[in-house]
């Protein structure tokens, strides 16, 4: 039995999850970062605190795994996007407060390590979750382990899908993110609902309240022109990155998680799954992979990093 | 000690290597394929006569390890390129006349073995060797373990860097090889010449006897401006693929392999080197992977597959 603990940017999840990796109990609070020392003491304390809940003593517990949105090396958070944590020896801080194992993980590697074990993945050996929002990113289970190169490998966001063309928060030009992501898709939309006042996608975001990465897909399923040509466009692009990983990586399954990749299957998935097996290299000699949904959503995270020990 | 033998679509070499990776012997000769058994009949001489030109028995060999232009499973070659061969049990056929264990590995994944052992890639954990031919083909060392996907990963000469570009012969348009093998490079160079009817080009080729890979950079050392201008536009798309896939995979080290690699440093693989550290998104934590030239040459082959034991 293991912890897993979810290190969001909002919000810090908690879970005791067993070895068929069901979550037994699980706590969570907001993120109110101080320190790093005060950090870690939150992280035992909500370690403590799933323990309690599931009636489980520590001396039944292997290990606790983090995944962290971020880089990491051992036992040490080398940076994170949304954190102030650089170069913070978490392993040591924790088990000042709760003397177990510390394993780190990248969130998007540990949401592929649930998913291999639990989810979309089961079964597996060379798998890959490609996952949709903010930006794109994607955790690699290769041989059956986690892949992460030099510490930080996967990241299919920075992969180009258009030579010269928008310019990434990364430096480069022409990123699949800028196109694929869920942050692309709402401002494809919004340049749509610009160019067409007439169409639909006014109405559906209006009733949505905002415009997100729903809104072209609700109004492409009533008919609406302007937002049927948004998601055939993004769907594309999205097949244009997936098919690079394919050729590259030929995993037996790629999943899709993220908000984007629950839009209605007829208008996301399907599409997707034709334009790749149209284009990839392996239809040559009738090697195709899999595309799916992810199947954990918001409780990958947990589950991936109570079972990090098993691919690090 | 281990047997190699690299199958080309035109000659078959075979090389007795030990276990430091050293040739000991190796004999070859031209392929002139007439049916799979009499192909394996032939595999089986040559490995014989690369041990007698050795010296050692087959007793002291463990397999043979054969590198194949195509795609492989277990003792079966399931296609080829440019050999007539598709689902043959190779390693069966073969143990009828020489009875000693077969592994099978495709022909770039044998180049990287090779080099990943005795060449550029050396005390790394992950590693990766693009080579510029033809196409463009890749081998993946990922966590010390040869990766081959389903059979045939590292397709990277099919990755986009071009959005509707030119028609690749895999079917998609702007595959990278359209635009980074060494066919491309002497198309390109053929289009400058045709545009810059006073270029030096002309000259160069004719002192070679025909436009080949080394046509561009003979021309642009010494100064021709439209052979500086194919030269920087074919390091621009080579700088688009390798920074895709160091992106992904982060490799510790990435080795550039073919005829194209050996070119002037300064015009290859220095303008590359700058280019992708510019573009990779691992320069935001200061982790870049190494972009040498490969080592081994056309003895890569024979020693990958020789090495192929330790890696399968």
């Amino acid at each position: 039995m293991n912890i897993g603990i979810d290190i969001g940017g909002t919000n810090l999840k908690a879970g005791l999850v067993d070895d068929d990796g069901r979550i037994l109990a699980a706590v969570r609070e907001p993120l109110r970062f101080r320190d790093p020392e005060t950090f870690a003491e939150t992280l035992a304390s909500l370690a403590r605190r799933a323990m309690e809940a599931a009636g489980v003593p520590a001396e039944g517990v292997r290990s606790v795994g983090m995944g962290v949105p971020g880089a990491v090396s051992g036992g040490d958070i080398l940076y994170t996007a949304n954190i102030p944590l650089k170069n913070i020896g978490v392993e040591t801080l924790f088990r000042r407060h709760l003397d177990l194992p510390v394993l780190l993980g990248n969130d998007a590697d540990c949401a592929a390590v649930g998913e291999y074990f639990c989810g979309a993945g089961r079964g597996t050996r060379n798998f890959i979750v490609v996952t949709l929002g903010t930006g794109i990113g994607a955790g690699l289970i290769l041989n059956g382990r986690l892949y992460t190169g030099m510490g930080a490998a996967g990241e299919v966001g920075h992969i180009l899908v258009e030579r010269d063309g928008e310019l990434c928060n990364c430096g480069r030009r022409g990123c699949w993110e800028q196109y694929g992501s869920a942050t692309a898709l709402i401002r494809q939309t919004r340049a749509a609902m610009e160019a067409h006042p007439d169409s639909l996608l006014h109405a559906v975001a209006a009733e949505n309240g905002a415009v997100d990465g729903r809104t072209p897909f609700q109004a492409a399923l009533r008919g609406d022109p302007a937002a049927l040509e948004v998601c055939a466009r993004y769907v594309d692009y999205l097949a244009a990155g997936v098919t690079d990983v394919i050729n590259l990586l030929q995993p037996d399954i790629l999943a899709l998680g993220g908000g984007v990749a629950a839009a209605p299957e007829e208008l996301l998935l399907r599409p997707l799954q034709k334009l790749v097996a149209e284009k990839c290299y392996g239809r040559h000699s009738g090697m195709y992979t899999e595309i799916v949904r992810a199947e954990l959503g918001n409780d990958a995270g947990i589950i991936g990093a109570a079972m990090l020990d098993r691919v690090i």
